[in-house]
């Protein structure tokens, strides 16, 4: 149950097959995790509409547990591992969202989540963490030191580790979204995500391959942090370095996985700046009075940025998640 | 249709008996709105629950048309006039919600809204009046230049006037919001609402009166506009004088109509300072991922700060808006 490496940067990406997950893989996840979250609403805003020139169907994932569609992928991993696996915990290393979906996972199987967390992560996603009796160790705010820990902490404790997206469970958790939305909105032409690690859009095109009647799949990436843009356009993975970007859950690079999938079922990668992702966000604030992460406006601020491509189109977007820090909020600063 | 004129300071609220909407005014105000305006879901929140030690349903009017219940009312007032009657528009004077949603019904029926505002009003409530195509004259921010300037538009025009909550017709269209979430949750113990010139509170104390089984009426005020808790109190009315609140649509006095029902069928005022409003609003945004405005998060505030009144038990509170001013968000200053 190991994780397929990452490659180095410059190396093939592919050097071998990779297994990637099939639609039994996301119909077993479906079931898995009904019930334990919830199977969030499809809104939309003629407003917005009328302002992007096409109708969109937001599937708000702000509204799963957890406040974010990742609670899905941490689901289906932990619940796919037998009883036995589960004696010594769960491991991950996460300064976010996947920290606290992988301890609530392990708190509904009575089992520990052990998470490795940067110094410096958020006051928020600590506290989410903790809520779900996630067991923190701190380390250094860098890769190495994340890495590092982690391996101690796996090794320490015997607990099995569950990569934030680069793991065909988790990936097949994340698709059940995209299949729920596909099967609560009828004659979807375009189904949209943001892009970070990889994992969210991978499940996304994976749901809109198997249950889409030719769905088009376009990802949204921040211009500050595109790598996954130059990957899918030079066909070879290029890491993230030095991101920069108000979207702070898109910064990480893509997985073998993840990029095997988006290049086979991703149609198009399109980047829009933080200055139209914090409009988008507050679009979609003002107009549907929802919270939404800036993570989760960056597809919105690609169509609004792109309205030739989706004009009179049926467009879905998965609304990533809603965890925002009300005291560092952006609108003042963009305008 | 003239309107019944608010009590000057210090005379008796009640020299004749006042007419209240009956049950079959606020059947027909269901019945008028349905085409036009949302059903509005119930929210639920464990973890807000589990804080307050009861179990609140969250009727979501910030999901309304407009962004706010008001948008009920108006269209009430307005589709119960006849065509005759609407030639030459309707007026009113607002600073917020009531000019949008007046403008909005006015705009359905083709006809034009003028709407006094003051010159110091908020440039979000300007721009959803104008998007409504209501006709904006401004005038100095005080009630005296908002009556006399009316008084003149309305001189001028031959429009009539809707008065924002002191009018059977907009409380038996606030009445609507109660008496669907009654329909849509069973078995409620009490019902909440904020209270301002209490065109809303009076609409649910008479939903519940009339679709309820023994529901319980508790209304929530800001401690710095608590001009209703003290007329409710006395038992005569006491105007609003230089409110101090975060809640802005909570500032008026009750008008004659309102205060006859509250006296009647509420059986509550509970206040909560801006401290406490913050705090409840905040949770809301935090835990639930939508967004309220200030004077939707007092009846929450009340429950949180009285606990022991709500005690397992079911309680519906009315969200009564979205509106916010995100360049003016208030979670810096209230910690």
């Amino acid at each position: 149950m190991g994780l397929t490496p990452i490659p180095e940067k410059g190396t093939d990406p592919l050097p071998v097959k990779i297994a990637i997950p099939v639609k039994e893989d996301i119909e077993i996840a479906a079931s898995r995790i009904k019930p334990y979250l919830h199977l969030t609403p499809v809104l939309t805003s003629l407003a917005i509409d009328e302002i992007a020139g096409c109708s969109i169907f937001f599937k708000c994932e702000n509204f799963q547990k957890t406040g974010v569609f990742k609670a899905r992928g941490a689901t289906n991993a932990v619940f796919s591992l037998a009883e036995a696996d589960l004696l010594k915990g769960v491991a991950t290393h996460s300064s976010g969202n996947h920290a606290a979906a992988l301890s609530m996972a392990a708190s509904l199987r009575n089992t520990v989540a052990h998470i490795v967390m940067p110094s410096n992560a958020n006051k928020v996603k600590i506290t989410a963490t903790e809520h779900y009796r996630g067991k923190i160790t701190f380390c250094e705010p860098t890769l190495q030191a994340r890495e590092e820990t982690l391996a101690k902490v796996v090794a320490e404790t015997g607990s099995v580790e569950i990569h934030p997206y680069n793991d065909v469970r988790v990936i097949a958790g994340q698709a059940t979204a995209a299949r729920e939305l596909i099967s609560q909105v009828s004659d979807l032409q375009i189904i949209m995500s943001p892009v970070g690690g990889g994992g969210l859009l991978s499940g996304t095109a994976l749901s809109a391959h198997f249950y889409g009647n030719n769905i088009e799949v376009i990802a949204g990436e921040p211009t500050g942090a595109n790598d996954a843009y130059r990957s899918f356009n030079s066909g070879s993975f290029v890491p993230s370095v030095s991101p920069q970007t108000i979207a702070d859950g898109l910064l990480t690079s893509l997985g073998t996985i993840t990029f095997e999938i988006i290049r086979k079922h991703v149609h198009n990668i399109l980047t829009a700046d933080d200055n139209q992702i914090i409009k988008a966000m507050r679009l979609v604030w003002e107009r549907m009075k929802i919270i939404i992460e800036p993570s989760s406006a960056v597809p919105l601020a690609v169509v609004l940025n792109n309205k030739e491509l989706f004009k009179g189109k049926r467009v879905g977007i998965i609304i990533s998640g809603g965890n925002v820090d009300l005291d560092a909020l952006p609108f003042s600063t963009f305008k």
